[in-house]
């Protein structure tokens, strides 16, 4: 395995917010309809019970030897409690999406925010949907997966009452992130190795 | 970690058979409302595009070092592909749970076949339900889990619709299950070590 080939992400926020069924599908649309290998996990103990989520997938094109996020290349935090709970573990050059409707404060200058619920709930009429407008951020950020294939994978895994509004809000939450400049992000996190750049 | 503690379960079946949301609940509800470790995974790679479904999950009373499953104590598959494609890694201990409706050769004797989809059809009038009748069932066998606690993790995954269907097949699974003489089952799968005993 080539280690700059696997990709790790994470996805962290309130139980009730969708974060697993969100990581379900962004595994199965890399996973069968973009032809990588995928590891989509999540793990429960005491501090599950704290009423937090988190999901991990890691990517690559080779056969996956171990299948949980050792350093992150994104990290998707849709609350403050999330972010804070669970970001240790990002690469320096790891990048931050969060949703702005309830994180505030990030703790490096590689942070996208973009308000998931207020989009969710403004263009669509239903909060909940904020888990789908963020995967289709996540798929612009990470860019290892067509929003076509996002979209089949919703198909497949929402009842179909539900399909068209959470296509609707994976389309918002891409078009949010095309707005942003990935570019302008300084090139680390960690400040000490900003300083030798 | 105690070795005998850790107990490993797969779930395989067809694409649309629910093996990924049944997993995710039984994960639920022995993590968040039974206080063990637990870890829950798929994995997609070329073979997930064959049409067949895996999901895993490991539990322990100790935090988990290695997610994945290592031999299977419990496999319960959904059809006869999934059984044969995915049977290999069980325990001479192990039980293997079996759709009766689309399963018809076991490689083992200590297996226990229920027709999941026919209960679904014939006392939910939905064979879509099947998988959640099997989960009874798994929750039964493995005797880790209160059924109270599968009915609070099916409350939080499935809509609100749906709920109550859910649960009378998860009641319905379990009342099968019940009727099995576990007790009957030889005490290895292995041949050879049948021999032995």
């Amino acid at each position: 395995m080539m280690q700059e080939d696997r990709y790790e992400l994470r996805f962290g926020g309130a139980g009730g917010q969708g974060i697993i069924l969100a990581a379900v599908i962004f595994a199965e649309a890399v996973g069968i309809h973009e032809g990588f290998h995928v590891c989509q996990s999540q793990s429960y103990g005491p501090e599950a019970r704290g009423g937090r989520s988190r999901a991990e997938i890691v990517i690559s094109s080779e056969p996956i030897d171990y299948p949980r996020v050792i350093g992150m290349d994104l990290f998707l935090a849709m609350n403050q409690a999330a972010l804070d709970a669970y970001f240790a573990d990002c690469k320096p050059r790891g990048i931050l999406l969060a949703d702005a409707t309830f994180v505030s404060q990030v703790p490096t200058s590689r942070a996208l925010l973009l308000p998931f619920t207020t989009i969710a709930r403004q263009q669509l009429g239903d909060a909940l949907a904020a888990n789908m407008a963020a995967l289709g951020a996540v798929g612009v950020v990470c860019g290892r997966v067509r929003l076509a294939s996002l979209e089949k994978a919703i198909a497949r895994r929402v009842p179909a009452k539900f399909k068209e509004l959470n296509i609707r809000a994976l389309h918002a939450g891409a078009a949010a992130a095309r707005q942003l400049d990935l570019a302008a992000l300084p090139p680390f996190i960690d400040s000490e190795e900003e300083k030798e750049v």
